[in-house]
């Protein structure tokens, strides 16, 4: 008994031996999710300035509150841009330092909101003005468009912006409540101008609708609000997401700004009040497109978090019956557990690659857009909302599979992915709330639908179809057999992707002809497919570059690819089987003889997982995390958590004295009231 | 213009026309879900006591470190027994006025597990002795089961409890980082006793597996821990839940307690250390059924907040196209939200309403426990443990799905759904891990299964099937017809209860005849399913009792009952159509020509939402709930959201001075920086 290894012990060796058991070449992975291995380095390089650095020290952070998390944040913003200048980073390096933080920060609004906006649709002489404090931080600044009463609808926002002849200003006001700005990041207590979305309004009362204009908010000397102006943080958001960030409100009151701050690139007011309309109302769509294809590369290493951290815990945690070692299992080897934990491994892989892939593409499009081109704006509009809704709505649900998964010890805010789920929780309804921007993706879709069958020739527009809508050649072939596949079949992606466009091309067609009756849910269904189609096209291009990697590696990675797919047929089933895509085996319509045709599809999903097994740690390795950057006790590299967890929660502020303040006010008062009750209770006996 | 109403006053009105178009009797409602007039009544008394209360205030709540909501948590429940005092409340009354609260506390655990537990397993002279401090909180407990290395595994504790013959004592210990006692509610800084679960080891060494032992904790005279005991608060729980609970660890060395303390109703130990077998081992899962039960209701409740709140904001946010009144649509009238809210408003009138039923059950299984009798136990158990996991699965789900309906806005901590995620969380893994749940779900379906099937006459067994098995008798009349509803026929409540009863009877047979071969997520499926048709064979129960109340407003509740039902057979779409049991109508086998058969069934959803939709607030408005119990800006009863937002942010810390002290610290340095860098970049041009 004495020489038995305890259960914490057990944990690292769990872990050296899972390590063991990985066949893949973990450096070589990381290189491949990480572009090259310069990039790893270079990010390596990073993180182990910030790691060492007291200012990024997290022990303290889940005892603070909001006041303390924001004055934190803006310590450690302050910080980076110092190291900046000490360690010569360039702008890119200086960005991998703060993506490498587990916080939302105030500056990040200003980053990839006030800064590109100001940028892309600035007059050159205003750009020429205030650009370079822009890039320099010498203005901190904050993008003001939602209000307390509108924030997807923005054609109805109501903040005026009124052109005054006599003085060539513009006068900013707030009519009303409702017309408060709200939520908008790092305006509460940081920022020291804004971009005001405002109604301008003509002389002699001509709404034209929304437009842009650059505010200074705050004194440049001592900080202090400007007159006219009252500034506001909107309070503690859900769940403690966000905390270090300062979303704030703003109401104007008749505020007058010099006519030259419209952002007027491409809409204008002349000297005498005369509007002169963009060359293209969507010219200014660049920045949004642009924050939500960078969600994608996000949300891929955030589920690589997800996947990190669960799978660690799940190769150490041991539970339940026995295993042939004699020792309880490792949970990671309970078809309950891998089944949710291994397709978020290979969702991490899918968005990662994919969210290179989108960037590449909205280069492509933006250095033809500052060209007046907007050819590829439809196309990449319709492929980030529909990406946007996807990746978030996995995230979000992929951090609490993640974190249900570790069961009761999940729970625990040491356990890391609570604050990560906090954070990214916003990201289903911030950018374009996802139950909108379906209905875009949807009628994109219709779009193209009828374009290919209004042409009197169908089979010649195919050409014409973009990327995202190629599924809808599969509809001019009535012919073409449709994949069905079983048993072995499964492994093949190809299989899978085509089913994958066929169920979005299925799906469109009934949407195009029973559009004017609707079901209640038809744009989520509808949307979710289409997106699906293209993702899965696009995991088979991936698939391909796999063979810059050695033929083993390669093929557990293809493997993981397969999963995703595979996956993903099996959450399509309803509509698979609805439209008779799949059909039961034995389908005489008699109940009691028809065999299932999801056991199949459920029978392969389960193989691959468990061919995946043996490379789980390994695939989770090759992200790379730190235990800095991951801060959780449960996804320790070495694996040692019940130590990790046992020290951290020595920590907790209440552990800091043995009696508690509470005992003198309540417990003490509870207690004699309880013993003096039992007490004339025993006495009337 | 400007007698135009503005759109925060607009709210209010929409909130009065809502109201005026419910059509069912409010407050016969009410009493319908309250049970009566008389207990409605009784509960208003008590929250009028409690919200006028300052104890109870929750202005302060967002802004609190945990240590706070800890020392108030305390706070709150001394003036509730102080209260209890004062008005001569019953124990029954004192348990409305604490689940009337929105906080947990640490003293649920006294209530729910200590208290429970001691009573039904300690022997008659321990009882006698302890039990009337217990009752009054002269003593105040914790239930110490879960350890630092396991949970779900009871059976592999490590903490033991050694008899030592000698003293006539046991020896409680711990023997090892893992074996430390965790997440143990109030045992932190409050509890004064502990129920300890630890293996019995008898002289020589024999362990005989987990038993219970009553232990002192902490010095009555000063709250000092005593002697041989570690104890400490874990810390923090992800995104801020059960703040106030000092959920605790302990660990102990040697710790010598009286032989009298073990709870030894069942089980005991004689003076010579002999070990004495419990008549039935299962006679001490009453406590834990006991939770599990009171779960159903408790997810009803909270269900029933997050309907009210969100169908409340979605009736006065108005936001997108324009509606005939030429103002924007009120967000309830899109069908991709209400398609996502009025179901929550059926969980909630089903589980309210299934919960009374779950509790009668459990007191008749009580008291035939109470004379030796177990036959009704295995049947509760499988019961209970179903509708544990579909409950909690389903409660944290629709919390979550109505926070996000509220766009924007639902993110603020304000909107207080977030906060009821966050303490609601944890109940899909306490109580028995959901996962761990469903395999026990399963285990009782193959073994009725079995039982019919391995009978030499199947049809004569029929009537030893336990109620939650009835689903069963349909594989026995393999001629019976399938319902296969279309278009209206889907509004009779039978066809769809039948369904998802034959769902239930497919998917545990093909199970049992596969059971050598499962994929990976079989258990989940078949335990939803074999749930499932409980519930909705208990809703058709329910539907029968509605004729007590007038036959229009019974009428409109039969409806939501039904949209319960249909929506269920929606999330079954998966099994139905690959059993056979609902096929494409035109199934040839060529999918370009076969028409989905789920679409009737969506069809009649969209229908069934829109004849509820005008008594939306009404059938909310039934639940009774205060301003002061939702703590809500959104689903304030006035409508007026906007202004309670507003007022909310005003409180914000942050927002007590103009300049935040980062300033000096880390904004200004910032500033400086950033204006130095761009004036040098300048001057270098």
């Amino acid at each position: 008994m004495a020489s038995r290894i305890d259960a914490a012990q057990r944990t690292a060796i769990d872990m050296i031996n899972a390590r063991a058991k990985s066949s893949i070449d973990v450096a070589l992975t990381r290189s491949f999710l990480h572009n090259t291995h310069e990039e790893w380095e270079r990010r390596e390089r990073i993180i182990q300035v910030l790691k060492d650095d007291p200012a990024f020290d997290k022990s303290r952070r889940e005892f603070m509150t909001r006041t303390e998390r924001y004055t934190r944040g803006l310590a450690m913003t302050n910080r980076i841009y110092e190291l900046q200048e000490i360690h010569k980073w360039s702008n890119e390096e200086t960005a991998v330092a703060f993506a490498s933080l587990d916080e939302q920060l105030p500056n990040f609004l200003h980053n990839v909101a006030f800064q590109p906006v100001f940028s892309l649709q600035g007059s050159p002489s205003l750009v020429a003005k205030y650009g370079p404090q822009i890039a320099t931080r010498g203005i901190i600044g904050c993008y003001l468009q939602t209000e307390l009463g509108h924030g997807t609808n923005v054609s109805q926002l109501e903040t005026t912006a009124t052109f005054i002849p006599g003085t060539q200003e513009f006068e900013i006001h707030s009519p009303n409540l409702t017309s408060t700005k709200w939520w908008i990041g790092a305006l509460g207590k940081t920022a020291t101008y804004g971009v005001v979305q405002a109604k301008l309004i003509l002389p002699g009362g001509k709404d034209v609708g929304p437009h842009l204009f650059l505010v200074q908010l705050r004194n440049t000397d001592n900080h202090n609000v400007l007159p006219g102006i009252v500034i506001g943080d909107i309070g503690p958001k859900a769940l403690g997401g966000f905390s270090p960030v300062d979303n704030g409100f703003a109401r104007f009151s008749h505020v007058r700004i010099p006519k030259e701050n419209m952002l007027s690139k491409f809409a204008q007011v002349t000297e005498e009040g005369k509007y002169v309309q963009p060359p293209h109302a969507k010219l200014s769509y660049g920045g949004m497109l642009y924050i939500r294809a960078n969600m994608v590369t996000g949300a891929g290493w955030l589920m690589a978090k997800a996947a990190t951290v669960s799978i660690r815990y799940a190769t150490v945690r041991r539970q339940g019956g026995k295993d042939s070692d004699g020792l309880e299992k490792q949970t990671i080897t309970y078809p309950s557990l891998y089944i949710r934990l291994l397709p978020i491994l290979s969702h991490a892989y899918v968005f990662i690659q994919l969210g290179k892939t989108l960037i590449n593409s909205f280069n492509t499009m933006a250095s033809r857009l500052a060209t007046g081109d907007t050819s590829l704006l439809a196309e990449m509009h319709a492929t980030t909302s529909g990406l946007k809704v996807l990746c978030s709505t996995m995230g979000v649900q992929d951090l609490e599979v993640a974190r249900r998964s570790m069961g009761g010890h999940g729970y625990s805010a040491f356990a890391g992915l609570g604050r990560l789920y906090a954070d990214y929780l916003p990201s289903v309804t911030y950018e374009g709330d996802n139950f909108v921007l379906d209905q875009q993706v949807v009628r994109a879709a219709l779009k193209s639908f009828g374009t290919l069958f209004s042409s009197n020739s169908p089979s010649t527009s195919v050409s014409s179809l973009s990327p995202s809508s190629q599924y809808l050649r599969l509809l001019l072939q009535p012919a073409a057999p449709l994949p069905s596949p079983t048993g072995d079949g499964w492994g093949d992606p190809a299989a899978a992707i085509l089913l994958l466009e066929w169920r979005a091309a299925l799906l469109v067609r009934e949407h195009a002809q029973t559009a004017d009756e609707p079901d209640a849910s038809v744009y989520q269904r509808v949307s979710k497919a289409v997106t699906e189609a293209f993702v899965a096209v696009q995991v088979g291009e991936i698939i391909k570059t796999l063979t810059s990697l050695p033929a083993h590696d390669a093929h557990v990675i293809r493997s993981l690819y397969t999963l995703y797919l595979l996956t993903t047929v099996e959450a399509g089933l309803v509509d698979f089987l609805s439209f008779g895509v799949l059909v039961p085996s034995n389908n005489t319509g008699s109940h009691d003889r028809s065999v299932d045709p999801a056991r199949s599809l459920r029978l392969a999903i389960n193989q691959l997982c468990q061919e995946l097994l043996p490379n789980a740690i390994g695939l989770t390795d090759a992200f790379g995390f730190t235990d800095w950057e991951l801060d959780s006790a449960l996804g320790v590299f070495d694996g040692r958590v019940y130590d990790a967890l046992w020290e951290r929660v020595q920590t907790e502020p209440l552990n800091q004295t043995e009696v508690t303040s509470a005992y003198e006010e309540s417990i003490k008062p509870m207690l004699l009231r309880g013993q003096r009750q039992a007490a004339q209770s025993h006495s009337k006996l």
